[in-house]
């Protein structure tokens, strides 16, 4: 087998180059003054898959930015991996809290910062260069590919669906390989292993037609506001468990094996509550904050408005009182289900007295992996080859819907194999990729895509 | 004694042209771009007084618009009447619902339509024109009389403390007269004899230094959201009574008086659910809806604000979480008590995890009459001659903290006397008063005025 540490170390100043041309492209995909800009992204991704030796990479037009695919047959019976990732970029805003503009990267101490270096430009990039790697050095890429990255995942994967939907057959897959998630330390490679689901929810609470004098009607008539916070704090109890019932049911145990991954973690929950700046962490007693955070579902009040909430005072009763809340989810537990018992509970929670409106806004099961399927030895190999130590199974408390999108399509094992460092600033000012992280994972993906090969064959 | 209806009938249409040049002048006191016109309001009282025979009234400068002070001396050792009212007027807007402009009075249906007309103009010129009455028609009147018209009212009686305090021994006095308040129907006047006070707070609630991914974070940080949720909802216990501890132990229970005065009201509580578009009424368990409103305290949000609160849905856990929250208080409730005691209730609801942060925003006593006091027979027996029914005792559940600053510097009863109908649109567009009821006022007016000299001698 060739060496591949030395390919890229050789390799590793044009890499850098290229990521920074990649980088330079303000391919800002919510902001429709950026549209040229996303679309000449598009190209820049295909013409590079094309200098890594992935000739005819496509520009798919979807109704809004456009998807490049990217495909390399290697055997009829060869394996075939989908490898998915994004070329789209969140808006700069604040750039005055940029230390070096959003746009123009620049290096320091080991860290490449740029809008897109780690979420989600520089993954794909990995990819591509550990692509380029092991054809580069005459080592091939044993499983058949299918590249599909796209320049919507900021904006919600508008049009991912109808595209996998569309093109369901050309993408049937063995694997789907995703690189948009992070790692807990720049010495311990992570695997994302499950995902929270969610239901969120606007309640609204009517009560008088409008608002009325606070002294000359208040203790005669319910008041919205007081009803929502009876209702909203009804929805929990002392423990922070919520009440919605049954919502515990489904709920899978945490297992032996994942609370031992859970110790192996470098997890000081005093650098956690520090970096959110909050008095004290807190929540469903009996748990760890990881433990909360990845296998137990919440419920929370995302947002609160009614009445008077400008400065000073205002003797008034509100006509109404609104709350979003939603409810992230955990394997078992079904989205469909939660939320007939949440509406349920908050009629429950009601006082006579007010209207309730219960809106449902958007909803996603929750996901896990089953580590068991051969990818994840494959990947525990690789990983272990590029960073020394093998991975740690993690999770993230977060939604990302395509993962499911992608299992239900093709009926493949996710694996997602992520580099964001914490404190990284995806989708925040100073955005940074650990170049040390980006030259180790180059290498272990390049080991995968040949692990791969072999376990899925 | 002369015949004061004939007198008043006779003169009646030239008593409606006053009145309406009264109500022509836009006197909207928080309006910068009205301050001449607020002046010039004080002006035309002055001159109006003069010629209702007190002669000499001056307008008196102070820091904000004018206070009109006029005076007439019956007799050293007759008694004193202070007479108050306001010339200000709410501000108009929005003008597209007057069906006749707000500025240019309109009689239809018995009503006089425009700003000001009961709030507080009308009542104003009732007084003018019954000490008119007795004056033109040779009945003298019987008291000393301090006339405070103020045209702050509408802006928080700015510097009326001020004022009276300068004037204290210029303007002491025996007894308070106010005509500012409301009557329960136009056969049944009323004295209000109760007013709520208030004690208005606003609750911050701070969590994290910013707002945080719910799914990132959700489950492992305590929500501020949440907690101000469990912290409201747990100020009110199932009956709809405060939890703050001592609140109900300085309530006064209902005598068996206040009860027979709610009986004879014409109180139809299906009419007031109705009146405010509610689904149903509420309040505090085994209380009658006028007396949730006239003789138990309240503990009310007027506003809360609180993360995401727009179209659609956005996932985040909000950094910090606000409430306006405000108690009414009855006698002999003492604000500073219960701000008190509401400060360590509202910190023994907060979860841990969270910093609580309370601010008082204002606060005032509530205040009750001595009925006892012979102005009070005065007044009934007075009211019985002008509207054929003697006088129903009613409260008011909001506050005129006027009314205590009158007592409390003079050591004087006040005697709250009111001719607004309820639907009379104080505040709103086509507010009016009825021509029949101020008829009728002027008559029992002027026979009070003769009554107080008897009474109070």
């Amino acid at each position: 087998m060739p060496d591949f540490s030395a390919w890229i170390d050789r390799e590793l100043p044009r890499f850098h180059d290229e990521l920074e041309a990649f980088l330079r492209i303000p391919s800002i995909s919510t902001d429709p003054e950026h549209a040229g800009d996303v679309r000449a992204c598009a190209e820049w991704v295909a013409e590079h898959l094309e200098a890594a030796g992935i000739p005819g990479a496509e520009v798919i037009e979807t109704g809004g930015h456009p998807i490049v695919l990217g495909e390399r047959t290697h055997a009829e019976d060869a394996p075939t991996v989908l490898v998915y990732g994004h070329y789209d970029v969140q808006p700069s805003e604040p750039d005055e809290l940029w230390s070096s503009p959003p746009f123009e990267p620049a290096v320091r101490d080991g860290r490449l910062y740029a809008r897109g270096a780690v979420d989600d430009k520089g993954q794909v990039h990995m990819h591509i260069k550990a692509l380029e790697t092991r054809l580069g050095s005459g080592a091939d890429v044993p499983v058949n590919l299918k590249l599909v990255i796209e320049g919507e995942e900021e904006v919600g994967s508008r049009h991912l669906n109808a595209f996998l939907g569309d093109h369901a057959e050309r993408l049937a897959c063995d694997a789907v390989l995703i690189s948009d998630t992070g790692m807990f330390s720049p010495e311990l490679p992570c695997i994302t292993t499950g995902l929270r689901g969610i239901v969120y929810t606007e309640i609204n609470v009517f009560g008088p037609s409008s608002d009325l004098h606070s002294g000359t009607y208040g203790g005669a008539v319910v008041n919205p506001a007081n009803a929502l916070a009876a209702i909203l704090a009804g929805l929990r109890d002392q423990q922070g468990r919520a009440t919605v019932p049954g919502y515990y049911d489904a709920v899978r145990p945490i297992t032996a094996r994942e609370r031992a991954d859970l110790e192996r973690l470098p997890m000081d929950e005093e650098t956690l509550r520090a970096g959110v700046g909050a008095p004290a962490l807190g929540g469903e007693a009996g748990f760890s904050a990881l433990e909360r955070l990845w296998y137990r579902p919440t419920l929370d009040v995302n947002g609160m408005l009614s009445g008077f909430t400008g400065e000073g005072s205002k003797t008034v009763l509100p006509s109404r009182a609104m709350a979003k809340v939603s409810m992230r989810l955990v394997p078992d537990q079904d989205p469909a289900q939660v939320i007939e018992a949440f509406e349920a509970r908050v009629r429950e929670l009601a006082p006579e007295g007010v209207r309730v409106e219960i809106k449902r806004s958007h909803g996603g099961a929750p996901w896990v992996a089953d580590t068991d399927h051969p990818v994840f030895e494959a990947a525990g190999a690789a990983l272990e080859s590029g960073f020394g130590t093998p991975p740690a199974f993690v999770r993230e408390g977060g939604s990302i819907p395509i993962v499911q999108a992608f299992e239900e399509t093709f009926g493949a094992p996710a694996l997602l194999i992520g580099f964001a460092l914490p404190g990284c600033n995806m989708h925040a000012p100073n955005e940074w990729i650990d170049l040390e992280v980006y030259r180790k994972g180059i290498g272990a993906l390049a080991d995968l895509y040949g692990r791969l090969g072999n376990r899925l064959g």
